[in-house]
């Protein structure tokens, strides 16, 4: 029996607040004493998730006690993670990201190139014969309708698609109609501020190790929503890359009904216009065809860093 | 379908080359065209097993075409690996040890705290509901044989017994008598110069970030045997080190009977005596109940370090 704590990255989405209660439901079945956390507020999207499967959300991580047991879902890399995961056991990963990772004990890793920790997860559940009840089934299904937008973005893979369904199925929901509902309780932007907007779901990267970047997503259904407050939302990237000695800044306005995003870009437009064939005018350039971060933003940005 | 180049760490022992062998068996029955290859000479351990199953040791990999399609086993870090991996798309890593990785693409990442990479992989075939043959099954419980000394290693897990007790019921083996003849068969030491015999097995490693150095390991029934050739051996170590820029230098001369070590040691006396509570003396020290190189070398070491 060990004591774990589970959380997934910092201004956590659905998938690293879904498969973190999912990880530590498992765990506990499973004979340990497991409890979920977050790094930073629930989105309106997530949101939306817990109240229709009546879930609390799991309390804010304040701090990790040097020798803690901790288990990292949705990301490995320390930049995302919480402060002093360094002190600490890091017992498991399930995750679907690139691997920046280093650990000085031997671990369970468990990655796979597929669109959403829940689809990694799922198999875990299987693998160990533990059944998966309608709540966490709900969750879970909802954390792949969120990272791939509905089976609609590029890192949705064929098995996303299937235990998305199977998830569903357990669930009792209809993935078309409560996976629009679901995205689109997370595109009311209009309660935010600018300050707060950029970091609704933004992450750091050191673009091929040496460009100091932060790139931020919004989605909505209408990117001219969102675009009126550009000089506003400009104004507090500005002051964010400077307050956090940042080089490069990106935010996607990403439209989820036809799949496209409009950027506010600051600080290397160069990059941008090589990376995408585009003019970036006034920090900003549409890009058709782009909604995924992973898949389709930070590859693409780092084979085109100078 | 994809054409994939399968390998496990320099210096390569029996699990790196029987894991490469078996993970280019399964990916094949999966309908990829995938070619175990080694990065370095076939030991006696490992020759012994090749021979007892009728198999044909993996060639030599000379070098890695950009863009090239590969999976590592048994290891992680790009040092113990082959030159030119970051030019390459890693598919798939199946590990037992700790991570030290970056990959820039996702990809399949499978590592468990077991004692040996086989034990991970049998899982592997399971979950892909491919049935194992008895010579991949003799292989695969040769490595385990070999990671964990026949179970007296403490990397040794329940699993890895459990697991190597039913490869050897496919592979129609006795694991005692199969075992002790296998590790036996690696212990002969005498045809080797000094400069060989420290490169049996030796891995480098930067510990704690800080100290550059090459841990070595060479198994035995009799520790007097390679003891009196010491003077010759401090030699070649000294002129190893000398030669790649490293700082500290260590060889593990293992009592496989026994479960003990005698090391050498050349660069850091201090070190080993604060790690051990031992006196080193003349570069050399006893170290009673010391057998793995990964649980109680390399951590102890790395958390001594000044």
């Amino acid at each position: 029996m060990e004591n774990l704590i589970i959380f997934g990255h910092k201004n956590p989405d659905t998938d690293s607040i879904s498969s973190s209660i999912a990880l530590a439901y498992l765990q506990t079945k499973l004979g340990n004493v497991a409890v979920p956390y977050r790094l930073g507020n629930v989105n309106m999207e997530t949101q939306f998730a817990l109240d229709y499967f009546k879930v609390s959300a799991p309390d804010m991580l304040e701090s990790l006690d040097e020798g803690a047991n901790v288990m990292l879902v949705d990301h490995n890399e320390a930049a995302q993670s919480m402060e002093g995961l360094d002190k600490c056991h890091i017992k498991m990963v399930v995750d679907h990201h690139p691997i920046a990772f280093t650990c000085s004990e031997p671990l369970y890793y468990y990655a796979e190139p597929v669109g959403c920790t829940a689809t990694v997860l799922y198999k875990l559940f299987n693998k160990n014969n533990v059944e998966i009840p309608s709540y966490i089934a709900g969750l879970m299904a909802s954390a792949i309708i969120s990272d791939t937008l509905l089976f609609k973005s590029p890192t949705c893979t064929k098995e996303d698609k299937t235990t998305c369904e199977l998830l569903a199925k357990i669930a009792n929901i209809d993935v078309q109609k409560y996976g629009l509902d679901m995205l689109k309780a997370g595109t009311d932007l209009s309660g935010f501020t600018a300050e707060q907007l950029i970091n609704l779901d933004s992450k750091q990267f050191n673009l091929a190790d040496k460009l100091k970047s932060k790139i931020a997503q919004v989605n909505t259904a209408d990117i001219d929503e969102v675009m009126v407050r550009k000089s506003e939302i400009e104004a507090a990237m500005e002051k964010e890359l400077k307050d956090q000695g940042l080089e490069f800044g990106m935010l996607l306005i990403t439209d989820i009904i036809n799949s496209n995003s409009q950027v506010i870009t600051l600080g290397n437009d160069s990059l941008v216009e090589k990376s995408y064939s585009v003019k970036v005018e006034n920090h900003t350039a549409f890009l058709p065809g782009v909604v995924s971060r992973k898949k389709q933003v930070i590859p693409i940005l780092t084979a085109n860093v100078e």
